[in-house]
């Protein structure tokens, strides 16, 4: 009961914020696609792929969010992309002044997509509107198709589910059908793409869906 | 600095009661074990395991953190552990209260161990006492080798690593001798066991730490 009289005041004043974003990525012309999962999921050697697959069609930057170090950062800025890190020194998710602020810290003139890579975690990202204009989730094969129940305000709050990993389909056991079932059941309006970044299976699927949103151009998400 | 002012008295007063937790489990003569790992590592998996390694032999009751459902709380009972779930209902980890209540709902006369499986996620339950005798934590193999350096506390804190899914090292970029190393940077004292829930290897390496552990009988972990 503690934690909850502390909290209210804050998460208000994050969702007043993750609005201001919102509004101010609409003016900018920046879609800003906010991409969450568990640790170890393949946030970043999804991107890593993505940069490669739209090379020269689309201009994409990236904020990494990491508690500690630029690893992830060094390995997408040396495919060119423009990258910053926001390192939260503990903190379990990004929150929206420190997104907007890494967000004007990067070259934005001729960007067509911002990427937010949040930190790794299943729970309480969701939790925090950063003002972005699409949420992508990861779940990937190793981690068991049991996560929708279990962390269900990711699935619910995601406009797309990336099944990644499926090259150890055969090794793990998880039944893919029954993830994107428990997932559209929390929220019917996901859409669903499997793949691997490994093997490169899938990839054009999310592509397209990423053409597809930013084509359409549409920078308006209803806060939450 | 909004999010520090308020969790300041938040964490003192949680530590505090981590620490009359430490106090009443060695009173009750439990040992508690707090098991943390990021989504999907393999925790419910590695208890089943160890339930059915140690039947006979131990008995251990088990605390099932979950944000919502008793998918994982009904496996275990399956194999005749005392269980009691707590649903956290959307928040990041387990707090010392929460486990105290769990504890004394369950049958513990006759108990060896507690195992305290904590939310799965990576960064806040490192951050909360909640006055087990030792840490456990999994890293698996397809969340990769880099977890240490970006998620230092987690290792910090911990007494032992286990290094789980290591039947899918030849299929991940996983680097076991690096995940290893940088954890002990981290934490020199940190204990580690490979092992595959999934064949069985390296189990007994995990299954005579713990008796190890609870044969020294200590309840007295210093509080952090």
């Amino acid at each position: 009961m503690t934690e909850l009289k502390l909290d209210a005041p804050l998460l208000f004043e994050t969702a007043r914020e993750g609005e201001a974003n919102r509004v101010r990525f609409a003016e900018l012309g920046l879609f800003a696609l906010n991409l969450m999962s568990g640790p170890g999921a393949g946030k970043t050697r999804l991107l890593e792929r993505t940069l490669e697959g739209l090379a020269g069609e689309l201009r994409i930057g990236v904020i990494e969010g990491d508690i500690e170090g630029a690893a992830d950062a060094e390995r997408l800025a040396r495919l060119g992309a423009p990258v910053t890190t926001i390192n939260t020194h503990g903190s379990c998710h990004l929150d929206p002044r420190q997104v907007m602020d890494a967000a004007l810290s990067l070259p934005r003139a001729d960007l067509d997509l911002l990427v937010i890579e949040n930190v790794g975690n299943l729970v309480c990202p969701a939790e925090f509107d950063v003002g972005e204009s699409a949420r992508a989730m990861l779940l990937s094969v190793p981690e068991g198709h049991d996560k929708p129940a279990k962390y269900p305000l990711m699935f619910r709050t995601a406009d797309l589910l990336l099944i990644n990993k499926i090259d150890l389909l055969e090794l793990c056991d998880f039944d893919a059908a029954a993830a994107e079932h428990d997932a559209r059941a929390l929220n019917p309006a996901l859409a669903v793409r499997r793949l691997s970044c490994r093997t490169g299976e899938g990839l054009e699927g999310w592509i397209d869906w990423l053409r597809g949103r930013i084509g359409g151009g549409t920078t308006g998400r209803p806060a939450r």
